[in-house]
């Protein structure tokens, strides 16, 4: 998306100098930095230091680190080293994993020869997956929007609200719950985004970066005021991303995202949720039940970082000196609470009969 | 209630000084500092910078501030000029107008002589009122905490959740929502309180200071837990306080308590509100159509203050600058969404019905 006017994705090929370009996250929402990534450390260390962040970017960029890899020595051995020095950065992280293997699945019956463009043009493929993925949630989701618009007068923004960052820093390009926000702006429809501040680590401030540097209008709220904003019907849809859905629907998402939909539903707004298919897990049902939670560091709820008046980055701590802290990072939002599920093929009912009749294919490979 | 093992009330007379003494509130939660009030002017400004704050401590302030003008210069003229002056403190706060009223009618009509010590005497009995008051309500809220106790195995904690402050420091003692907390731990039950942040202005902090100060065991959590510790069966009530409740028990209380309830309803936890019944408003009944809620400085959403690492205090900017904020301070949970209200004569139904049923006195001479 837009920066300063410039179309960027969240890393790109620099063809002239051979070399892949990030933006280093850590800066943001503060500045803008972008850097090449030349050697292999550089690829580890911008995992591990969370320069890039969110599953489909950090695949991409571990498969962008293997065709460096083989580059350098297109060998059996150097593809193993490569393949450990890469997936131990972030070892949880399902997607890295999966486009490491799928690199090592594709280049190792190749001659030694062929593997160094095999390996960056099945980067750049990997990459485009994702652009592709989101641009079609993004199209799905646009419809939603048309929709909302043609029911009132011109010149009138559709008001949708969201909550954390499921933006396009955290994929290739367009995000995930942004993309049919960006669709529908390029698309010349007038839109307000109310952006959930999404304590404890602030995500919102990434959304409204992202939102203003493409120009998108959109206000800073507290997570607090969702529920006041849409009984005043100042909220036509919310719109959020997904870190894991299961398959009958119950979505797994940021802390908090559970309260906007109870919100949603007693004041008759509806609530989709954005998702790839990748982030369906076919195996668990009752997420409430199923889902372990991750409880985080305590300091992320105590603790605050922004910048200071001379622009320089500080922390606070806004409780009493050894106050007990609990930092629940994910709540599972039930199905029955989701009008419905953006994902690439199409939308669907928030459901196991739902995603199975979009998703036939996968449905039954879990069985 | 208790600092560092010892009693305070948030005001108090210091009888051998003849001074009154106060918290001040802007050092909390960091530092406790108490000072004395020895000035009409310290009164002015102990209001209008809000060393003291909370509806019923300004209200005793203010009389203490009449006192002291007594004292000094019992005339008419000079009473009208302490009204004018304090009440140009916070010229919105009702309980502070209704306090210096009070003590208008009670003293213009004495002899010039009797004016100081029965101005003093005024003070300290609308003083002890606010704490008899907050003293009931706790008494009939240890009730359902002793029951919901009962039903648990001998020593497994009562849990509570609240919002906001509505403790100790914004009364004279015991507090409102904390108030049936003091009394249920004084009384030698186990409990564990969750204490919502509460963004934008954090006065969570507030509540962990003096639940901490106390001993009570409790949990800083940020806004968007609520509802994830309800679905796990980690809340046993909500106890929140309020603003402003409307005939039919629709309650006007700090953004983001309507969240929490729906929350509570949709787990089946119950979710009370602790209120002094000067704070129902008999002249309106529907609060989401009726009340109109402060739209606040959106510089609080987006700047966060706090201690620094060498214990000075701080503030940094979450945002990108720029970026636009929203801020509504307050909002209305429908009569639907509440067990119940606690009242210093009792615990009623949040309807129409259950207050005149409690005050029938207060609701037809509202009519």
């Amino acid at each position: 998306m837009k920066v300063n006017g410039t179309h960027y994705r969240s890393l790109w090929w620099n063809a002239d100098d051979a070399v892949l370009e990030i933006i280093d996250q850590r800066s943001l929402p503060y500045a803008f930095i972008t850097q090449p990534v030349r050697t292999m450390q550089d690829f580890a260390d911008a995992i591990v230091e969370m320069r890039v962040r969110g599953a489909p970017l950090i695949g991409a960029t571990a498969a962008y680190g293997m065709a460096l890899a083989m580059a350098q020595d297109p060998s059996d051995a150097n593809m193993d080293r490569a393949w450990d020095d890469l997936n131990a950065t972030r070892p949880t992280a399902i997607n890295l994993r999966w486009a490491l293997n799928r690199c090592r699945a594709a280049l190792q019956p190749l001659p030694i020869a062929q593997r160094a463009d095999a390996a960056l043009a099945l980067a750049h493929a990997i990459a485009d997956e994702d652009v592709e993925i989101n641009r079609q949630i993004g199209e799905h989701g646009l419809q939603l929007i048309r929709d909302i618009a043609a029911h009132k007068p011109p010149g009138e923004p559709v008001r949708l609200l969201t909550h954390c960052n499921a933006g396009w820093i955290a994929t290739v390009d367009w995000g995930t719950a942004t993309s049919p926000m960006y669709h529908a702006h390029d698309a010349g429809i007038p839109l307000h985004i109310w952006v959930d501040e999404t304590r404890p680590r602030n995500q919102g401030a990434l959304t409204a970066w992202e939102l203003g540097s493409h120009g998108v209008p959109h206000t800073y709220v507290t997570d607090n005021a969702g529920g006041h904003l849409m009984q005043h019907g100042l909220v036509d849809m919310v719109i959020t991303g997904t870190d894991r859905t299961t398959r009958s629907g119950d979505v797994c998402n940021k802390i908090g995202t559970y309260l906007k939909a109870l919100a949603a539903k007693d004041n008759g707004v509806p609530f989709y949720v954005a998702l790839p298919s990748p982030t369906i897990d076919w195996t668990v049902s009752d997420g409430v039940a199923e889902i372990p939670i991750e409880e985080r560091d305590a300091r992320e709820t105590t603790h605050i970082q922004g910048t200071r008046d001379d622009g320089s980055l500080g922390v606070v701590q806004v409780t009493p000196a050894g106050t007990p802290g609990g930092n629940p990072a994910f709540d599972v939002t039930p199905s029955r609470l989701v009008t419905g599920l953006i994902t690439e093929r199409g939308i669907c009912e928030a459901s196991a009969e739902g995603l199975a009749g979009l998703f036939p294919d996968m449905a039954v490979a879990a069985q």
